[in-house]
Order: structure tokens, then sequence, then C-alpha cells
């Protein structure tokens, strides 16, 4: 291998939101990675073989062996971390990306955290209760359904209200977009899997949400509507 | 107000472990700020006026005034995003706190972005459940509390196996403590509030938790023993 050469590895799953997320920001940025998908619906992600990668047991995860060749300081690291450091140390990543201007990047920081108990709760909570746990046979829990679909709308009008608060293009008042853009539309766009009628409705009284994701399709494409056009097509063929 | 200078206004509770975590940064860094106590037993973090600062209406939350007075762009910025910034914008921060190399900062990302959905949910599910609640006359739920409880218990494990994996004194690897230790052990702090014996009985199995909480006890003290004593006061007199 060439000497400061990157090795990368990334393991994914299209099914997963962050792995798709780090998929389109490799193709957009021009990241050369050898890709693992692993079928989670399939527990690949549980074998002694993957969790000697990565101890969690999830996707995303990343492997960079830099100039020596089994160093694996980057196997623990999670979806949001994992784009901050390839944005940070891959050549050529526009700042937008993860601006290096303080206020902004704690713009970013702050949208990434609220994702995890918000968007990122009642979004994933919604889309296993209703598909993935059914998918085995389980009956549907109403209770977990209602929950989440709580959460979710709660989360939707926060996105509206304040993370795109006045006339933005992308969240936090961003011009241009950037990883928080990338995680929370591949979020979103998991909902589709609901069918088009629910996710229609879902997303009826969000006008900023519409216009945001719209913007989101146009600059990041062909790349953001490839990968979840595959994951439609994949997503059939399960189902 | 002079040209440059930062004049920072903190909005905190003692009872929350993110406030505590930035009071104690604040102090160790000799960082100075305004310091607004909001009664959050009382409700005084949903009063108009401090939505208009965070429209998140909870705490912590900072105001910065640059140069131009009434810039508030940091005000939505979150618990996590605000130690970082902190960190990075304030001179004289020692690097340990938000390492500059790229691989130890993913490794606190990391952490932190882990701590949300795993330790937090647990830690202040079990606090929500147990104590807080039942203080406004609601009768225990026992299925939240078992359901807390498990989910503390699983993190407690994951920082044990990975977060403390290896020989190390403080989380992720480092040799000194990052904000990362000063968040997750704050949430664990607060947990005292169940009383001693939940507390011990919670840690009892746990060694490599209770080694590193005294490592972080010993290195961030008087203040981060002064805080929490305030805290354990506090507490006393609301019970
Ligand atoms: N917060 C982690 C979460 C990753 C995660 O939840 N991955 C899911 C797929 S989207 C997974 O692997 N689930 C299987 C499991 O948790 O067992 C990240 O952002 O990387
Ligand atoms: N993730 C946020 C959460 C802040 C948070 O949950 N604050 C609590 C106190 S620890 C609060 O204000 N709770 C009142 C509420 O949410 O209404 C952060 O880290 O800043």
């Amino acid at each position: 291998m060439e000497q400061g050469k990157k090795d990368l590895h990334l393991y994914v799953n299209i099914i997963s939101q962050p792995s798709r997320a780090i998929i389109i920001f490799c193709k957009l940025n021009n990241i050369e990675a050898e890709v693992h998908h692993l079928d989670i619906l399939k527990g690949e992600h549980k074998t002694t073989e993957f969790k000697a990668i990565n101890p969690m047991g999830q996707v995303p995860a990343i492997v960079e062996n830099g100039f020596k060749l089994f160093e694996r300081l980057t196997s623990k690291i999670r979806s949001h971390a994992i784009l901050k450091y390839l944005a940070g140390t891959c050549p050529g990543v526009p700042d937008n990306w993860y601006p290096s201007d303080p206020q902004q990047r704690a713009q970013i920081d702050s949208i990434l955290d609220w994702h995890h108990g918000n968007l990122r709760r009642g979004a994933t909570g919604l889309f296993m209760a209703e598909v993935i746990f059914p998918m085995n046979g389980a009956p549907k829990d109403t209770k977990a359904i209602a929950d989440a679909e709580k959460t979710l709308q709660s989360a939707l009008s926060n996105i509206e209200d304040i993370w795109l608060d006045g006339n933005t293009n992308f969240l936090g008042g961003s011009p241009q977009p950037s990883v928080a853009d990338l995680i929370l539309s591949c979020e979103i766009m998991e909902l589709e899997l609901l069918g088009e009628e629910k996710y229609l409705s879902l997303l009826d009284s969000k006008q900023k949400i519409r216009k945001w994701l719209g913007n989101v399709k146009e600059t990041l494409s062909p790349h953001f509507t490839d990968v979840h056009d595959s994951l439609i097509r994949a997503f059939q063929n399960k189902t």
C-alpha cells in the first residue's frame, strides 16, 4: 500500500439511514472506499467476525488502515463521527459539509445531537413498529406506533420551526448542504417505505420540510436519488 | 463592552446533568460567564422570556454576544456542542478536552453520540420515573422503571467493555479527561439521588466504571466534587 494512502473500508446496509448518508457523502466527494454490504435483516452485523471489527455490532462502521496495517482506531466510531472524520481528513472536501467556523459548526453539531432523541427516535421507531417487527410475524404494537408517531410529529415541527427557521435553503441557516442535511434527509426518506400515502400525509402540513427536501435532492443528485431508488427496489424484493 | 471580549451567559440548573458538566468545565478552564440559574422544577425554562433565548425551552443554553450585541447565534446550541464550542473558542483550554487529532476527536464524538440513546436514556429515564414524576404525586410506573433500568444496565456494560476497553484512565483510551468524561460522569452522578444503596448496587459489578469515576473526581476536583455536593444539598431541600 502506498505510504499515506488511506485504505478505507465501509460496512453498510442500504436499508440503514446513516449508512446511506455515508455512501452518498463518499460518492459526492470522490472518496474511494471498499464497500462491504451486510444484510442486517439476515443478522450479518451480529457475526463474531463483524463484532471483531465493530464491537457494537451495528452499521455503518468504517475501518481505516493508515500507515500501519491493522490500526483500527476508527472501527468504533459512529455515523455522525464518521462523516465529520471523513470531512476533516479526506482531501478536497468542501468546507460547507462540516464548516470550520465555530458558530456554524456548533449549529451543525447541535442538529446532529438533537437528531438522536427526536427525529431518529420517531422515524426509526415508527418504521420498526410498522414494518420490521411485523415482517417476522409479530402483531402490530399499536401503542408503540402511536408513541413513535407522536415523537416524529413533534420532531418534524421542530425542524420547521427551529432548524429551518428563517429563509434558509439548508438546516441551521446554511446556504449549502452539511452533514446534518444528509443525516436528517436520509432518515426522512426511510418513511417512504411506509407507503406513499402515509409518507405524504406525514409531510402534508410541513411546507418548509418539503421545500428543503427538494433542495437536498436537487443539490445532491444523481447520487442521492440513485441510492434511494436502490433502497426502494431492495425493499420491494424483501417484501 | 471591550472589542473582542466574550460576553457569555450560561442558563443552567444544578439538577441538570449537562448543566453541571458546563459549570464544571468553565470553572476548570477559568472561563468567565454570567450564570443564570433557572429552577426547572418550577418551570422557569418554559417562560416566554426564556423561550425567546432558547426556543427548545431546555437547559443548558448559552448566549454569547460577540462584537455585535444581540447576536444570538449560539442560543440554539445544545450541551455537547456548547462544550466543543467553548473548548474551541476560549483561549487556553488544553487540547485534551476536545483533541484536535482527528482519530481521537472521532472517538470523543462517538462516545457523546452514543450517550444520547444509551446512558442518558437509561439514567435520566430511571431518575424521572423513580424520583421526579412521583414528586408530583403520580404513582410509580413500574414498567417505565424496569425499561429504564434495563437500558441503563446495558449502557453501563458498554462503558466497561467498549469505552473503557484496555488499561485506560479516561474514556476512549485517553490519558487525560475530555468533554466525554465530563458529560458521562455528570450523568452517572445523578444516580446518587436514587439513594446510596441503589447507587452502589447499580455500580456494584462495574469495577472499571468505579475506577474511572475515581480518576474523574481526583483530576477534576475541587470543582467536580463541590458542584455535586451542592446538587445533593439542593436536592435535600426539595424533598
Ligand atoms: N448511532 C449509531 C446507530 C447505528 C444504528 O442504529 N444502526 C442500525 C442500522 S440503521 C443497526 O445496525 N441496527 C442493528 C442493531 O442495532 O442491532 C450510528 O449513528 O452509527
Ligand atoms: N440534549 C440536550 C438536552 C437538554 C435537556 O434534556 N435538558 C433538560 C434538563 S437536563 C431539560 O431542560 N428538561 C426540561 C424539558 O425538556 O422540558 C442537551 O444536551 O443540551
